[in-house]
């Protein structure tokens, strides 16, 4: 009843409005949010047929997590949705994308984070698990604890009864070989790198997703998924699965998901510390951002995504792209790679 | 040559004050070091034989800290030589004394950082490797990475050939039984707990061990080992192998290791908020301490010890006790359990 009268006011404006209600209008409270298919070398010169795969796909995540909170939905189930939507995506490095480690095998990393109440769940070094960020929500949800890792996360994937895969659904599938035709007829310019061995061709610009969002209801939650460092050794757990380090969400500041050069994340907990920023240091988010980015990291290390309790959105790198996309209760909707 | 210059006061000094020079002497830097053997439930009702065996295996490693210190000793040798003798010593809830998982195996977990340049290593699940912090430091000195889990750790150990021991190693020894006996004298109370069910008596007072020291060069280190939760979850990771949870260190605030509800540490990225604290929002080591334990988290989750690049020291807790000690050049030497 309480929420009924609350409604009150919207309910009578939009009859007011009438058919020239938009996005922007008062009925639609404010909504943010913002995502990322990793940072780090992409070449400029990458062919429009390949350019234009990657767009599809962040404009498909991004109208997903869009039509979520514009229809009221949670912050958390927009971060959950859009990144199983991207771990299904064989473009990036998650899921089913996920990269190669140096035994040929795949490990993925997962979390995610509400910003209301500071939950969090976490899993490293699953193997078997279809969506590890739904798995990632489940520790959160049903569990004690916030971090698993290998068989005791696949354990726990069992206890919940998570949808599995062999291990082979990390391989092919006709739109990875369709990608991967595409990407090697621009194969010299795509194993370009300033700071690593070349490794497979389109290895190279495959990265970690991660999805920020503020719902309508004031409520910040934030994700990170991915498969790892191609050739990584055994074992390696990078920044994606630490709350802290690649993801962090709290109501009081914003939400935090970071992409890019695993160790930097973790030893200067780069998520966590652009929340610190502006909650010990009175920085805005963008201040924030900014400063994580290009006073404390180095060139080249990669980037975040992040939306603060009023809906401000910042995409900041420091290497020489990033797959990202935001949109928000006013209209805004913008697909990137570069600049 | 600059070194010797540099020194030539404080040589000149030095035979000024002849046969009266004394630790807190102008030819000593400053250095300190504070230890922690965990916080939680430790019942004022001890009886005295028990108290005794716990500060006798606090003192042991604060002199051994210190010695290394004021013979001018690196802190991250100070840290790590610490922490081997505290997972040596069955008392403490860290390598031989390492608590037992639910499956009834054993997982330990240890981090350590360096703060002249962040950086860090890390191990989780280990479960042959006799002192985890030493491994710890490999994957920090060694590898490419921070952060390794379950069987990719045990496959760098052997890598590196560090010291391995068969896992009944790690329950039986007449130490370890002459204090089982103590403290089943003790039984009724040791079992008392306010959140917690009762365990096997005794492991309730056995907490995760962390050591944080300032050298004489004025390098902050830090390192946390730990044996995990009683009856944990196979694979369930704490904040002691996370850098920014269980352990931080950067010489340009203060080193911090901590120890209690894991989940706790790692939601409010525990230590390195305490240096973000500093950093951000210009509070002193003390201030920042107490507010991240008595206003971030809840009573009885846990404490931390600091040491900060001037040389104070924080040990700060909101359990029932912390096992805790503190030393510095001045001639500070103190070994607490409660208050």
């Amino acid at each position: 009843m309480k929420t009924l009268l609350f409604l009150l006011p919207f309910v009578i404006l939009s009859f007011g409005i009438g058919s020239f209600r938009s996005e922007a209008s008062a009925q639609v409270k404010k909504f943010a949010i913002a995502i990322h298919g990793g940072a780090g070398v992409i070449p400029k010169s990458m062919a429009d047929s390949v350019r234009q795969i990657y767009v599809d796909g962040l404009t498909e995540a991004l109208t997903l997590g869009k039509k979520i909170l514009s229809d009221g939905g949670t912050s958390l189930d927009a971060v959950e949705q859009v990144i199983r939507l991207l771990e299904d995506n064989p473009l990036f490095n998650a899921g089913k994308g996920s990269v190669f480690t140096a035994a040929g095998t795949h490990e993925m990393d997962a979390s995610i984070m509400d910003g209301r109440n500071l939950e969090c769940g976490a899993v490293t070094g699953v193997r078997t698990v279809k969506n590890p960020i739904s798995l990632a929500r489940l520790v959160m949800e049903k569990s004690r604890h916030i971090l698993f890792a290998g068989a005791g996360a696949e354990a726990f994937a069992s206890e919940m009864g998570v949808e599995r895969v062999d291990t082979a659904y990390f391989f092919v599938e006709r739109r990875f070989e369709q990608w991967q035709k595409a990407v090697e007829k621009n194969e010299t310019r795509l194993d370009h790198s300033d700071d690593e061995k070349p490794t497979e061709p389109g290895d190279k610009i495959k990265g970690t997703v991660g999805v920020v969002a503020l719902d309508q209801h004031g409520n910040l939650a934030a994700g990170t998924s991915t498969g790892g460092m191609t050739n990584k050794m055994m074992g390696r757990v990078g920044d994606s699965p630490i709350v802290g380090a690649g993801t962090y969400a709290d109501n009081a500041t914003c939400g935090v998901s970071g992409t890019g050069h695993g160790e930097q994340f973790i030893r200067h907990a780069v998520a966590y510390s652009v929340s610190a920023r502006m909650k010990f240091g009175g920085q805005s988010l963008q201040e924030a951002a900014q400063s994580v980015i290009f006073e404390t990291l180095k060139p080249g290390d990669g980037g975040i995504i992040a939306v603060d309790r009023d809906g401000n959105i910042a995409l900041v790198f420091n290497s020489k792209g990033m797959f990202r996309g935001k949109a928000d209760a006013s209209g805004l909707f913008e697909i990137k790679i570069w600049e």
